[in-house]
């Protein structure tokens, strides 16, 4: 168990509304942010709201990734899909390229990838998967992942750059993988705050079944993940903000 | 009344199944074109048919396009949908940027880009959405459009490059626009052999008013469109190629 | 200019959220309220929306009509569609009987039809769309709309029954049509109650336009229609409730 | 291992085109059958479909039945998602409910109700999603299924109706449960005609392994599936009909 090795970041999940349907506070979150992974349109996001989207990121230098789901907007991409292989590079890819065209109209790169919701758990729970999303990523573009888990090693084994995760509001099983809802449920600023403080300065995590997990962040960079539809969001991010820039401080300073 | 300045070439729709359903005899049509206009996902295509369909073009050689269209499946494209120029812009450039990515894996070019069915109509009858759809074509990138109409005005207006579209099977209007069926016609071999003739070597057309009309093409690059689901495609493509073969020798030997 | 002849109810859409998107405090809603116009999974609503909607509906008495829409979730049903009129009917039985089968699982009857959004603005601007969508509406069961417009010539000429709708939170045109926003714009209470008052107590309203318009009611039942995706909706509903339930005690006590 | 004790008919889907997307020669087959299954628009079928397909029905008096999906038109129904019991309740009232309203327009009454694909299959592996499919099937309307699996024990629980499926075109599992592809595989005439006579004639079926299963078709009606997606369906169909109507005769004449 050992804190990050870099100063960590924060990532959140921006551009997740759908036509007049609105899905968390981006414009508030932005300023609070170092990484947006944006969404692609197959769980959520529509090619207006991402132009807005990456356009209000590139006002305010939030690096973007592309946030790739399933094609599920109904299940907001949190209801498993099984699909193949070859379907899965190619959703995939489709998707990559969708947000790579807002990113080259307002001149900024794609800073990573990170696939959504219930295709992040199957990439952890299933190698096959894993590859067939990853095997669209392009080249020179890290991947955000769980370290220690199926994500790391296939990344590593596809000689892909990666960046270690940490969960602001989202609990952990066990065995360092996440425990997924359709929705989010409400926490306590004191839970978010243990939650965070724990990750960054332990690289450790209490599971919901009570053991203290080690998160092995090695020599990764690290980001934490908040979620732009938890109850409560501002309040898990603010707090969030404010436990990895001390830290950041602290460590790096 | 002027015949093209250039060898014609020949352009056919391809990638315009859905999921299990098949649109057109894509693997035959392929040797027999030039330029294939690729579905995007909107009125046809999945990312796995446009993957598939890329590797087949890429395989012979056949420059590949964007094919962007109206989002609905289920009309294939061919139902006016009443859409802000914001949006029109945002759903061009996620198609094209969609199709790019899958260019980028075979390694080949954006040839062009050619919008579908009724939204190409919108495009030659209103100069607003032509602007919007041509504001996401990215830059070098020429499109495909009816010479003599809105499309070119707009296309010179914005410093696109333009290559003049004559149609192989779909019929003209007086002033030089098309006739849109939402499921096409069959025609007999000796009116596809008229239609073409006339347009390849007079640069000009029957109306289905009567009237002889002329195609403007100057000099353009030419490119003469059939589709992929008119009855009697095969037909109509290789009548096409025949005529258009002998054009080129003739005329350009 | 002469008031309503009955007692005036008031009408909500409702269960017009999508998956995970929420659309409008239905539940906050629900007491106020005498008519729900109860999506049905074209421009919002999902069936598990439906099936949750309806039995709140049931809960508290309140009548369950249809509001199918255009089938366009992105668009929220505001983007016009170029449908065929038996592509109309048809889409509109099937919505009203997706509707009905929670309905008949709740043990309550189909109230009336109200068609949504765009489709409500086509319906009265064409007769041709309005006969098509009235085509699907079964027996007995009455349509809402405008009085005065086609809506109202089309029902009569086809036997249907008619309930003629006021509009809490819609400005109207001169020619007492309605102007329709993808988004809804924003109201201050004094608006709202000005709006709603001389509606309820004059049978008329002031147009976009500065003219005083006559809305024919004549011996119809009447209800008025708010929205729940209108900003500040509650505050419209609250006061569009006094208003009318004054004016109902005042002249039918 | 018995034959069927009822006269053997014969289902097929039907409907299960979308758009301009055909899928089955509906018209050719529909004289060849006893009950259609249509597509409600989740896997398949359009609004217009659907109305046009329960027409043909009526005009041929073949008995209609409702065939709900999983949502999912670019996987044809056949990617297995994972729903809550709840979701799968509401998705199939509101497809049978959509049908039901063509049904009525049609005057003619709602037969039975068949799951389609992965769904199908996923209730006879799994009994808490079979219980939530057959929630919502109306009162008194049988369910077709195969005996001797969840289905039939599923459906004698809840105290519904059950016919027991053959099947003309679809392999089985040595436990009896089916052999799901994305895509049909062609058959050839012999191995149609074996599949079919062997479990008409003697209740039993030999599986991909090779085994001898029992067909535990006991006192059902009996209805045997040909799929319309089928290569060669028509070949397929007439065979079965073949086989079924000699079997009819000899048996209950």
């Amino acid at each position: 168990m050992a804190p990050s090795k870099h100063k960590v970041k924060i990532n959140v999940d921006l551009g997740e509304g759908y036509g007049n349907f609105k899905c968390g506070p981006d414009e508030e979150l932005i300023p609070l942010i170092d990484h947006a992974n944006v969404a692609c349109g197959f769980h959520a996001g529509d090619p207006l709201i991402m132009q807005q989207t990456v356009r209000l990121c590139a006002q305010h230098s939030v690096a973007v990734g592309a946030h790739p789901g399933l094609p599920d907007i109904q299940g907001f991409g949190r209801r498993e899909i099984k699909m193949t292989p070859e379907e899965l590079t190619a959703m995939t890819r489709y998707q990559i390229g969708a947000l790579q065209a807002f990113l080259d109209a307002e001149g900024i790169p794609l800073h990573h990838v990170k696939p959504h919701g219930v295709l992040y758990g199957m990439m952890y729970r299933d190698a096959e998967v894993c590859r067939a999303v990853y095997a669209a990523v392009p080249k020179g573009v890290p991947v955000f992942g769980l370290a220690g888990t199926v994500q790391e090693r296939v990344a590593r084994e596809m000689g892909l750059g990666f960046v270690a995760e940490l969960y602001g509001d989202v609990k952990y099983n066990e065995d360092g993988t996440l425990v997924i809802d359709r929705k989010k449920k409400p926490w306590t600023p004191e839970e978010t705050r243990a939650h965070v403080t724990s990750q960054v300065y332990e690289g450790a995590v209490t599971a919901v079944t009570g053991e203290k997990v080690d998160l092995p962040l090695g020599e990764y960079e690290v980001s934490l993940c908040c979620h732009s539809d938890s109850p409560g969001c501002m309040e898990i991010v603010k707090a969030s903000r404010a436990i990895v820039d001390e830290f950041n401080a602290k460590t790096f300073s």
